[in-house]
């Protein structure tokens, strides 16, 4: 548990007993506020806090359970939101889960799993004067921390996707369908991290208080906006490439098929001209020929010659 | 029929004559209420209950129909609430139909087949508190034990689905059609049973009564959308795979279609050749030498060796 | 042309001639009112009626025009319904229109083809109690009984994407594009004739009057929704069916493309070996050995044999 | 240009000049009118009649320029409306572009190439009594011309997707994916000329003055969505008739490599038993009976006869 | 850094130094601006322009960073608008981006790459009794020069679908998947540059001042609408023409295999026949006739003959 206290904007160190929790809240005034970061509680521990901060039973429930929807939640006096931290490696998204309790005087990050937020907390504690407006600059830092990170997992996304391609169309026969499968569920998984969180960012956008903060909390919903953009473009671009995958199959299948009709043909000539000299009538004049052998030879290798050329000339080999 | 009334949130039997039961409601103050389970009642049974609890003909004649689709109905003083109850195992969704009546001091169940409610009920029992609140809590405790299986189920599908992925992109040639179909299919099934519930749960969840529980029926719906979000990952996944599962047939064609061209040229070679040392014309030299044969046999393994590691080393076979 | 005045909700005759109707109208007060039927009316006809019974210019040329869309539009003092009947059989959805004038005191439907709508007057006349609240009560029971038959047709139509599936999915290679066209084709007529009617449906229950009889319009409303819900997993089911057919199209020219290259592998073995032997080399001991031509079989059946093994283990026979 | 005042309703030819077209307009009172036809006119024409008439520019410029989208645009003192003209010949549709601007006392319309527009005139001077209620009747009448032109154009369009779906599935091989993309792309030009129009029409309805061509405009709006929707049902035809011939294809090649197969097995028996009764061993005792050779050549032919016949029976021949 | 006055409308130099720009701004009365034209700024040169016209920090950071998503986002006393140049050659669109900061009395623009803006300016300089209204005649002129641009490209592109399906559907065998894959992902891009500045032009239409402009910006959007519209068309077109050419591979397919069927039993027939005139079978009365070659030989080519000109006839050939 990281707990501190942010007077005027300023970290302060102070007791982690959740027991004085509520006398270190009673004593905050103006925009001072506590900063509570828990990663992985227990079932007791959060009891404990929540009812220290006075959160509702949904929001403790919340906070504990996983899978939740990113969403932002309003009870009574305080505000829950659920986002997803992403990250992505070895054609793999991973998301992780942050649930946020903001009230009038705290914020509590609670994390399952998934890098630490204190990135977030450095990032903030540099702007003492944005600090000053509370605690939700807290929560901005947080969550503008966490979006970026989307834009960038985008960015890698489209990376593996141009490797797709070029596989796609390259000269060799590849098989890419499990690949593009592969990355359209893990689009998928991202797409449902990140899509649920726009709209709730944008209305908390033009309600947030200070007023201040809202074109803050706007550019964070636009840079939401701008990660779907390209996971759009990303799911697109795969189905596509699939699509393209099957065609490039059907032109292979087309070519091979014509190289086995011109490899067939080929061999079936001679196979045929000498079938009919190895027939046995008594009457034969050409097996008689001093030259019938070479002759009939030459002529197999001439018709042989001008088939493949043929086929040559009209692109089947 | 299960049927007690509940004094203060805590359960009573009563009288389950439903001649009786218009005296019982008349009794009744604050937020104390009857809750009446019934299954599979007869045309005559629910005519008499509606008629002691004042119904709407609509609304009997729709607890008795079934096939209603899942909703939230207001009449006069009365709301009426269809859900379905969803089970799955062996790739099939099974539903069946669970009608709701809620009054000012009474809530009627009306199930058709499926599994039985007093689940929901022990559930509600236990928490006396909540129940004080009267019968709209009652309504919260059904539909969230019904709702809470939804994610369930989803997850049990996640699972089949991914079998079927490992199917589709194993070494083996599998027939995966049929079993993908199968699953879009009881995709869609199950997405009827719980899209048509989520904007009026999260309408009811506006106006709900008393306020204190609205939060709860607003968690109802995020799980509602929960599930929704689970059912579009699988749908889209299941197509993805079909067209996956394409592309692989067709992987596997091209890889037969090469086979096939190989082993023909692999053995049109010396079936062409044999077929010249076959001819019988009278000056044929090589045929009189005395290691003509075995250079013959040598010559045709020689060719085959050749074409073989040809064919090996551009992967066509 | 059928023609009858209900007082008090019952039925009474009256004089059929269009040109006293206006004064068999002047008479009629509170929820009395004048329900007349009329089938595929010529223009001159419909002048009469509609002068009778004042309504506008364009509500008399679209009770005539056929091929309306189905829709709830409102003019000074009276309303037009348009609706459509539909049947289906044999694979083949067929529609007829209906077309309805609500006035203050009379009810106006045009038929054209299509079956009778008598069943829909004898099932109201049967509740005088509803149709002594006025004309709209005769509109209800009209738009009920043709909306109850959507749900039939959706059931039958259920069943024939039934027997495609069977028929897909069987063992023998069947040929289901052209049904499965031509359901989806027929399903998208369905489409046409129930969609548009929804949403008016619904804004018309909200301001129906009296007020008693909204529940039943919205009634009406969902039944259509259930029946679009029906026709959405039709649809859906079909393109999905059509997908599976082509995936089990490529697994059989899969199946067929291997038992190919198999047979032509098993009769090339003894051809090429026949061809070798079959050469007329001077010094081939094998042909001079007592045993050499049986050997030879016994080699070629043997090899035949093993070749005809593997393929049987690997699943290409 | 054509150019008439039309007082009262009744057409009064007049002074076609430009120049004293400001003082005309200036002598008309109530709801007489101007109704001007101009076509294909230059920018100094277009500069002239905007200035006489007091077109903002933007109106001008728009008149003038052609691609219009479809729309209705409200200038301060008057409205500007753009519509396509619609026909359709072999396989192509063609659009041409009116543009039309109405003031308080004129009609002007622009016409960019396509049929002439008299037609609309002379219905509309049929109906003097409409024409009374001012220019906004001049609009109606041209709107609603053009607007029925359209359900013309979908039902040829009907026609020719049924002889593409006769000829995808008739028993012949038929190449049909040109017609059918031809088709589609000229479906996507139909929509682009009608889709834009509807929601402006219908909100130009709900404004439109004198109240009575109210339902007039509205009337419109439906053909506008009756089109729409033959143009959606025939673009989802045509897609599902691409399918169908995709599965189409692959059946008839199943079919051609079935009988591939058969043909070369049918061929292949009598070759490998020919090559073995030519092989050279001097001890083959069948070659010595007096009635090897018909022996051997009913043995082929029996072999022949009854794979052919297994064949038939399965349905690969 | 391009940078002037323009005192009613007309342009006057002034001093390019950041330092004493907030003098020359604080000068400035009724409709005068400054309009200021910066490329590629480092992050100091932004900071002292930003703080000498008191941007908002965000702006700033936004006019910096690169791949900002079109769009119109308003701080308290300026507009910020973000806007992509677009061009397009060798089926490559490629993007700039430029960003315009709209305040009181002065217009910024911020260019990364891309073509120089100077025509935007000449045009707007031509008609001075526009540029009389304010910053917001130079915002529409650079705004409507570059939405201008993207109806041309979308003609570009559209020439180039034109010789795609002209590809696709040209006699050749043409490998036109991976063209077509180009130009959807280049379509999406486009599509990424247009589509989300619609919306937020058409809501700046309804309240920019003065009201004499709004119809102008309304055009834009127009413009903007009728650009979306061919992106539109020309990825469906892109789409269809893909699937389209799937049909034709299978077409040729399907060709390539009946030649292949008819190629081998052509040569099947001589190379049966010939193999059972090879036996060595002593009593075959036809190897002594006189002209049991010749005879055979024309039972060969005769057989021939006949199976060619079966499959000419069937279309096989
Ligand atoms: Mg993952
Ligand atoms: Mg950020
Ligand atoms: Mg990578
Ligand atoms: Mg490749
Ligand atoms: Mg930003
Ligand atoms: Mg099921
Ligand atoms: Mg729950
Ligand atoms: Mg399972
Ligand atoms: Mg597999
Ligand atoms: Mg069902
Ligand atoms: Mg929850
Ligand atoms: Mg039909
Ligand atoms: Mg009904
Ligand atoms: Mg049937
Ligand atoms: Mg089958
Ligand atoms: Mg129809
Ligand atoms: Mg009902
Ligand atoms: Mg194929
Ligand atoms: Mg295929
Ligand atoms: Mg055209
Ligand atoms: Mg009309
Ligand atoms: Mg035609
Ligand atoms: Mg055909
Ligand atoms: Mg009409
Ligand atoms: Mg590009
Ligand atoms: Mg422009
Ligand atoms: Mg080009
Ligand atoms: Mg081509
Ligand atoms: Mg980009
Ligand atoms: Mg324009
Ligand atoms: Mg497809």
């Amino acid at each position: 548990m990281d707990c501190a206290v942010y007077l005027d904007g300023v970290r302060e160190e102070t007791d982690r007993d959740p027991e004085t929790l509520d006398d270190t809240l009673a004593d905050l005034t103006g925009q001072d506020f506590l900063w509570i970061g828990v990663s992985d509680p227990t079932h007791e521990e959060m009891e404990r806090l929540g009812g220290a901060l006075g959160l509702h039973p949904l929001a403790i429930e919340d906070t504990l359970a996983p899978h939740q929807r990113p969403r932002v939640d309003r009870f009574s006096d305080h505000l829950f939101l659920s986002l997803r931290i992403v990250s992505y490696s070895d054609d793999d998204i991973t998301t992780s889960e942050v649930n946020i309790c903001l009230g009038r005087h705290y914020v509590l990050t609670v994390r399952h799993g998934g890098p630490h937020l204190s990135m977030a907390r450095h990032r903030a504690e540099m702007v003492p004067d944005r600090l000053k407006q509370g605690p939700i600059a807290a929560v901005h830092a947080l969550v503008d921390t966490i979006v970026d990170r989307y834009e960038d997992v985008a960015a890698e996304l489209v990376t593996d996707v141009e490797e797709v391609e070029s596989s796609v169309f390259s000269a060799d026969r590849t098989r890419d369908s499990a690949r593009i499968y592969r990355l359209k569920r893990e689009t998928l998984e991202f797409r449902h991290a990140v899509a649920p969180l726009r709209d709730p960012i944008l209305r908390f956008a033009q309600v947030a208080e200070p007023e201040d903060l809202r074109p803050y909390f706007r550019d964070i919903g636009d840079h939401l906006q701008r990660a779907l953009d390209a996971i759009d473009s990303i799911d697109s671009l795969l189905s596509n490439a699939l699509n393209a995958h099957l065609a490039q199959l059907s032109v292979q299948q087309n070519e091979d098929m014509r190289k086995l009709t011109a490899g067939a043909t080929l061999f079936a000539i001679p196979t045929a001209v000498a079938g009919i000299y190895g027939m046995n009538f008594e009457h034969m004049p050409e097996l008689t020929w001093t030259y019938g052998y070479p002759a009939c030879l030459a002529a197999m290798g001439g018709a042989c010659l001008y088939v493949y050329w043929r086929f040559k000339k009209s692109g089947w080999l």
